[in-house]
């Protein structure tokens, strides 16, 4: 047994938001909180009863300081966070602003030059490639910077050849690169991934791939050696209300999986939800290798983390558990957990 | 006439809940409420203009002194509150959650060994059997302690010699009492009762009662010298939106009053409407004798308890009746009073 | 050019509300803004990119201060303020409450004998009347007092005789006026008007008209030699939920220009979305002198406004046609700005 | 024995201030309090234990019906309060903001036109006269309106038939009247007075005498039937540090009662600290008729208030029984009540 | 080397508390944190750099996961949390107000029957004795239960013999037992003990002891086979405003550790000062083992913490390290952290 | 006349600081400031009644469009703002925690790479040279960046061609740039300057001045065309208590101006108090060419800038002559503006 059951790499920011409905441009406050994809997937992980940690750079001053500590609130561990002590430190922010129809959600981006940016392969320490039973990151990491491209690829292919499982959640996003950049790096590392996360429509835009959604998920395990793919489908009814649910493709028994969605989910944040989905899927995987339950963990995860102010999830095993058994009960539900 | 149309017994909690969608194991901050079932009645139609106090016991110490000032804050005499100086005195706590679909509200009590449960008959002045025209108490009060428990059925038998009406809220929970304990003990006080509170599935399961609603409420009436039987019937859309009406069975008219429910009700804090019920119920029972009048303040009470944040009700005669009007207006209704 | 392309008329006042969903008879806070009707129509067309300025009276003192540094915050120009330092000096004020179903919204007015109660015109400079492209004004102001209303009357007048357009929102508050009052004084200023807002509710009560809306629209510029008429739609799904748009009627067309409503506006504050329509109207006409894109941008504004916290547009020109675009939309829409 | 102790008569406003040292033309939102002399009086008496109320007149409306809430919390009785329904209700107000040197606090009141202001001795009912030991009002009273006046010197002169012993605080503004108005209207009241709050200040500029503090003092019970004269000595350090006593002449004994001051009182908020003190003393007397007593608790009450956000005093009489023995106290003195 | 540097046991409570000067009888909220004698110990020596964990007993709650994640976020490790899963779990609670004189701070303790009072040996792992460098209790711990007593001086004497170098901190708290009961127990644990925190006011009350402090220090270490006695000195100039030192005694280099005190301190939060005191000590003997760095360490991180809101300490070893520069700096000091 | 009395350069931040004594690593909200050195002093010279425009740059976003309407807000000119549209913009940022002793006051900066470092001449209209009676910019802003320091030294120049007066302060920031660096940019520019601020640290250290202050300040007359010399003298007693005076050196009258300083400052934040002390200097030379009311108030400006929480001063012209009143005031002095 490994010391972990996960380890992620990938960027902590500072999150700044203004209160309720505020705007970014007015108010006097900002709610301050630490977010990040892999961040987000460590904690659900860990909040569910496995042992993880992060890999991460932060600014060795007070704000790095307050990024650490909320890192250990959530039960992630901060044995593998790195400390930059450059003048040049700093630690990637970003401004969010919740939306109400028909005005939609907005963020806002400072992360150019922080300290996660300047992550290099040196500072990494080797004896973590044989630590841990699973090795997750994103897309988002491989765009931030060359350089962090260049030690997360390596990371991988030291944590494959270690003999840990290679998780990756491809998460693309148009402000951070092209789509011709960012499916060549994708396409060159898939032969180290063996479970994929991938949206429909990156599917067909970044990789350019036709058909079925099920035939893409198919399609990607037939091209390379990856085991399960893994495709949420969100419908946004308004910013306050969505409904959630997913598709598992398991190439060991070549089957589709899927439930009934969660319908009218009352969003309260929603950033985070598809981080919290790719740790219940991990959870599920990890402690019982078990397509449908993982993505019944997935899909309740990712459900009730829009209910959760902040980036981070916060629902441990019983929540989760009594949220699947609700949303497949048929009599009776009690309205108030007493 | 009497000092006072309404006396309640109940225990007083402060009630602690986080911020907005906060969730009770993060944040940095608590709301702090004072509420109780009995209480939360007995404010109720104070607000509504009748003279109310209520029978508790508080820790003769500063958050002991918070609370009387919040009973004060919301009408109702704090002439028969009782001061526990010793040094085991403590307030009962309770901790709440705010729900947002597909996550729950909860509640998590810390109410054991309160000063309440040591409440004694001799505590109480024999003063206050002639004092009220109304005594009302729950089952709350009765699955609290053996000590509460004897009290309060002692009290019970006492106000009704001293020609008071009893009402009383069966309130059943399953945290605090098996359906055994609960039946044998509230068996033994009907005989005593004049307008009871029950719903169709306490009814059903821990009063062993079968056949329809309504034919089970007129059981009641028939078993026992209960005059008015009044059952809720809340249907829970999500946390946040509710449908909600009643049904109250008259004895002597032996009829059964209902109107149209109320839908949609936007939910900001469900706690304590069942008691705003109550308290409509018994306002209109007690000023105006007539079971559909008193369907109708505890109708629209009970509603618009939910759009207000904490277990206690905030709404005069003025709003209530308006919110009737609305109700059952058909034309042109004006969407903001101004 | 003028200096100004929009110069308005009105009193603004301190607001006060509750947190969240609080009432103005509990807590321990009110959020403190700065509302007024045609400040919010100077303030939404100033946020779209033309200069504006308001003509007002603040009493000189530190809440009159507060009130002039939040009109520059939303971009409008305090050239024009006016400072009352009598002892009588006072600040108009507001109570504002949310609503939710069932509760309405409630407002409560303390703005009797304000410092903009006692505007005398010839406290206005004189240079003022041929700065501005339009002038700007509300049945709000000529209900205010005796002297404010002829104050306006007359400034109505030397706006409309030294070249500028002239905007008048009816408006009508029962509050303030009776039908019949208002109905007087209207009349005396419509052969100045040219862009004409009013609801059909009062085309019918207070102005007496019948017909269909168009039909009365229409009726009104035949009446007067208004150019534009413009009424707005809401529908009232819940405190939380409204559906809008609106008709303009033009006379050099003869056309009735419309669109297919915003619907399940999330309401966060309703305050202030009627002048957030005229803004967005006015902004269209000054610009492009285009009806139709006139009602676009006063659609747009006005709903978008509802998401707003407090009486105050917050809404760029990049946003308000994002929303349009959205509103129009057929495919893919993101989720989110990022 | 009468029903009160002591009744008090004056005007309750609405306290805005910003938070902490913000500013009242910044910020965006205001702590919400009620305030007013008499009932800080009545509030200080209540908390040490005698039963008090306040006759004063308020809007009939929610904001009103916060203000009854707030006396209800400070264990004042609502009994005697008025409402005005009119058109014109309205709630005086004052903004206040703290100091820090060398910046000073700062009051700007907006109280004109109160329904305060309107308080007619019709609208007091004919009962209250006999109902307690004392009656206590202050010169702001007198200063607010000639209806006002005019009820309250008639009240005075009820309430002395009746039996009661009359307080009175001249605590002259002069923001409010000139000092010959307030000469006249207090020498006419002199003469029924038993008790008088007055400062050194205010002998030697408002009433024009002459001589020590002590001559004074004796000179007001030699010129009037007043049989205790009682001054305040605060000294202001700095906005933040205040040093406190008083001196108290009593006829009967013709003795002055004197302390060494409390130093160095860490000031929080300063308004009411003459309230309390006036609060402190009549306890002494009405409880002990002891001038020493008066003093202790006098001087105790107010010292403490300064360190207590808000108008309304918040100690009950074991907090000021240790106060008053800490002062007092010379060797070991626990820094922390366990 | 051992796993931890220091492991200690003790009740973490949550603490309540008004914000600002605020009442625990006033008020609507309570800022929310964790607190207790031995986790402020843990958490001080954590932030310092050695590896800390504490032995608890929390309810299995949310409110229980709400402190659990506390002492994460403060670098204690949570390896040694023990969960109650009965229907009596419960979190000690305690309520605090800040003082400013003449007001004094204030605590009120609802601590009895929690689930650390009832942590049985048999609930401990065996493992953890020789898992430790040192462990560290105090007095307050085994006035608790009696449980809880049996259990901490079995886990001192287990720990003993394990190797592990015992601190005890005699925290006498006279509202949890008498001096009588203290003094039994403490005498038979101090054959156990190596460092030994007391105060000059405990040795001569709750131990009977006399002489200078100097005298009753070196008298322990000759009764007992204590190898270091630290006594702290607190002179309480105002609620806000301390001066602070120590005096610690070493047997093996027979001498008296002192330095000039902290004068001046800004209290803004006086609670777990002498726990931050204990942490210094702690850190400076188990790092470097010398009394003198341990006393600068325990004096520096005690007078910090006193401008720390919240019991829990937040200094790392720069800044301990910047304020002893400070303290010892006699040129010119720049006023501002850049 | 020119359209601006001042127009000064310099870049504008986002002030984000933890809520009262919290700490930049703890908390969970940050309070939203906006603040930069010449702001502060365009901002202090508009309030007391000069029309002032600030030359900054801001990125094209809603957290610049937050910095932009905050500068509105506190009266300066929004004319001279440039937006930064390239994918890289961003707002600089600064941390800042409060201290209290022994804890010092706390900046972290992050202000690297921010949309202002691009500044460049070419961005700025040509038409503001001939615009401005003064020109006001600091040595923080040519310490920014290669590019920002050419644009200011070029604006210096075109601007004192233009016929505007310059002022600059030095205001020397050890972690922006070393001493020698410092000193060859500031010699190069003195014979630009007409108003110097200097502190005689600064002359000592890295201008490696010798003699007295007051012979330095001469001095530098001498060796530059440089007419007035200003140099403040700070005393930190506490970081919650200061004194503050300074000495202006006029070349013109050979004389050197100075009062007895303000004492005992209460300190709530004490950034931006440098900057206040310019703009009062400032407003006092270009209204009346006076050095000894530059002084007063420079001196009264700065000392209650202290007491203003952020960075921006909130005085006007009759605060702060109320405070040279206090402060030169001999007798009765009332402790509060009312």
């Amino acid at each position: 047994m490994k010391e972990y059951e996960l380890i992620t790499l990938g960027e902590v920011m500072l999150r700044l938001s203004p209160l309720g409905y505020e705007r970014i441009s007015g108010g006097e406050t900002f709610e301050k909180r630490a977010g990040g994809s892999e961040l987000n997937v460590a904690s659900g992980v860990a909040l569910l009863g496995l042992r993880t940690g992060i890999v991460s750079r932060l600014p060795d001053n007070d704000i790095g300081k307050f990024i650490k500590n909320r890192i250990r609130f959530v039960g992630v561990s901060d044995d593998y966070l790195l400390y930059d002590q450059s003048d040049t430190a700093r630690l990637g922010i970003y401004y969010y602003e919740m939306g109400a129809a028909p005005r939609k959600p907005s963020i806002i981006y400072d992360r150019q030059n922080s300290s996660f940016a300047g992550l290099d392969l040196g500072q990494i320490p080797d004896e973590i490639y044989g630590k841990t039973a699973c090795f997750h990151t994103s897309g988002i990491t491989l765009a931030l910077s060359e350089t962090v491209r260049e030690t997360a690829v390596e990371m991988v292919k030291r944590f494959k050849a270690a003999g840990a499982e290679i998780s990756f959640d491809v998460n693309y996003r148009a402000n951070l690169w092209s789509e011709e950049e960012a499916r060549n790096v994708i396409e060159a590392i898939l032969p180290y991934i063996d479970i994929l996360f991938i949206s429909e429509e990156t599917c067909r835009r970044m990789m350019g791939m036709t058909g079925t959604l099920r035939e893409m998920m198919k399609g990607l395990t037939q091209a390379y050696p990856v085991k399960r793919v893994c495709s949420t489908k969100r419908t946004v009814k308004s910013p306050k209300k969505h409904d959630f649910t997913s598709t598992i493709y398991d190439v060991d028994t070549d089957r589709y999986y899927e439930e009934s969605p969660y319908t009218d989910i009352d969003v309260i944040d929603r950033i985070g939800s598809g981080d919290a989905y790719v740790a219940g899927v991990l959870y599920g995987l990890l402690k019982y290798d078990d397509p449908m339950r993982a993505l019944q963990y997935g899909n309740a995860a990712s459900s009730v983390k829009n209910t959760i102010p902040g980036d981070l999830p916060s629902s441990d095993l019983a929540e989760i558990e009594g949220i699947i058994k609700n949303h497949n009960a048929t009599g009776y539900v009690s309205e108030l957990n007493r």
